[in-house]
């Protein structure tokens, strides 16, 4: 069967999140049930990211399995085409290896958490960022970031529901971006622990309006303690911005 | 009575335009409920651009009398409070001098055009930007938009319902950026005439798809005629980004 990658950008606030479940409407229940119209059912989509409930995609990345070969821009026009009118765009198809995994082959995951740092409340972008009204000291949560990059036991910034086996990840990049009242952070690893990014973001959040020092973030990371950790930032603000594959993954497949 | 500048930001696509009027909600009336419930009523507001149903507003800028002196922060947030759960809100709030006037007083308005160029349909910015999904050509929309710059009887690219006196009006700026698929369009004039920039973008877009040449673009403007011109561009696109006063104006006005 002919394999195929898909790289998705969706609205998170419409969904319960990207995994299949019984309590509500999710990205792969959409893309799955707009596959087995134009294909054959039943379609199984794997992602490279189980985004949680609210958070959007610019990048997401999946595969799935068709009974029948169709050209790749077919692929993308027929999902859009039965998704509607559901908030999930397909961006790109190609063609890849018959052994390509969506979430077991990725190098790389990058993640955007966009703050709105000023008084008044978004009109245009209400559940698109995280309001602040407070005003943050980026400069301040910059500095503290930089303990957080490399290899270290994130038990203080992962859910206490979080099943992966071990703490210990490595954080190759946290990149702090200010433009007017819209903050960025720009966070990449191979892989992430369960609402790892939102609490590294809560916590920045307390550095940014003085309740914690730098000193503090690094108590809480040494602590190793969810409970040592910051406040865990709302969904509306992460987006799920790329995901990167080994370079022959990539010359293997065909661009759509 | 003491006077204030308002700065705004709202989501069109809530209204049915700027202008009070009985066939649906609109910007003023939000605004005029909300100040008239912290002060007294009737409270009248009148704002620099009359935006249209769906058109939206980083920095509209409106003027209001109040009963009452306020402090310009204390002004913000009341009406930051009465106006929810609507999408509009102040940004800043400036006292003024007894005569300034939002619409009269403006020297330059600015909007941009927000263009999706791509195959896939918005996931994430349905209702925000226009989706064309046939390629533009980038480099000639903005060869021909230089002739539009400047002083010119724009008959062609205004409605036919428009009211303005004299259909001659000068372009300051018409610029293209393009980044990745989002094409924006910056325009800046003292005044324009009703969907003159919604007009200019669908004319931009036929000859961004080659339907046009430059010039029939030139053809076009040279008609007079509103028949003459290309189609008017969906107002989701459409975004108010800032009005221009002169500096005494600013200067005897205070921060908020």
């Amino acid at each position: 069967m002919p394999r195929y990658r898909l790289t998705l950008e969706y609205d998170g606030s419409a969904f319960v999140g990207w995994q299949r479940q019984s309590n509500g409407l999710t990205v792969q229940q959409v893309l799955e049930e707009a596959v087995a119209i134009f294909d054959e059912p039943p379609a199984l989509v794997y992602g490279a990211g189980r985004t949680d409930a609210g958070v959007h995609a610019l990048a997401q990345v999946a595969h799935v399995d068709l009974k029948t070969v169709h050209d790749p821009e077919t692929v993308r026009n027929a999902i859009n085409f039965h998704t509607k009118p559901h908030p999930v765009a397909v961006l790109a198809v190609n063609r890849v290896a018959d052994d390509f995994h969506a979430r077991y082959d990725a190098i790389s995951r990058h993640y955007r958490y966009r703050i709105l740092n000023r008084r008044a409340r978004p009109a245009l972008e209400e559940g698109r960022v995280w309001w602040v009204p407070r005003r943050l000291d980026v400069e301040a949560m910059t500095s503290a970031a930089h303990l957080l990059v490399g290899e270290h036991d994130f038990t203080s910034f992962r859910a206490t529901l979080c099943q992966a086996k071990t703490p210990v990840k490595t954080l190759d990049q946290l990149v702090i971006r200010q433009a007017g009242d819209s903050i960025s952070i720009e966070v990449s690893a191979r892989s992430f622990l369960h609402n790892q990014v939102r609490i590294i973001v809560g916590s920045l959040s307390w550095v940014g309006v003085g309740r914690w020092s730098r000193d503090d973030l690094k108590a809480a990371l040494d602590a190793r303690a969810r409970a040592a950790g910051g406040p865990t930032a709302p969904a509306e603000g992460l987006y799920l911005t790329g995901v990167d594959y080994p370079v022959d993954e990539t010359e293997k497949s065909h661009q759509a």
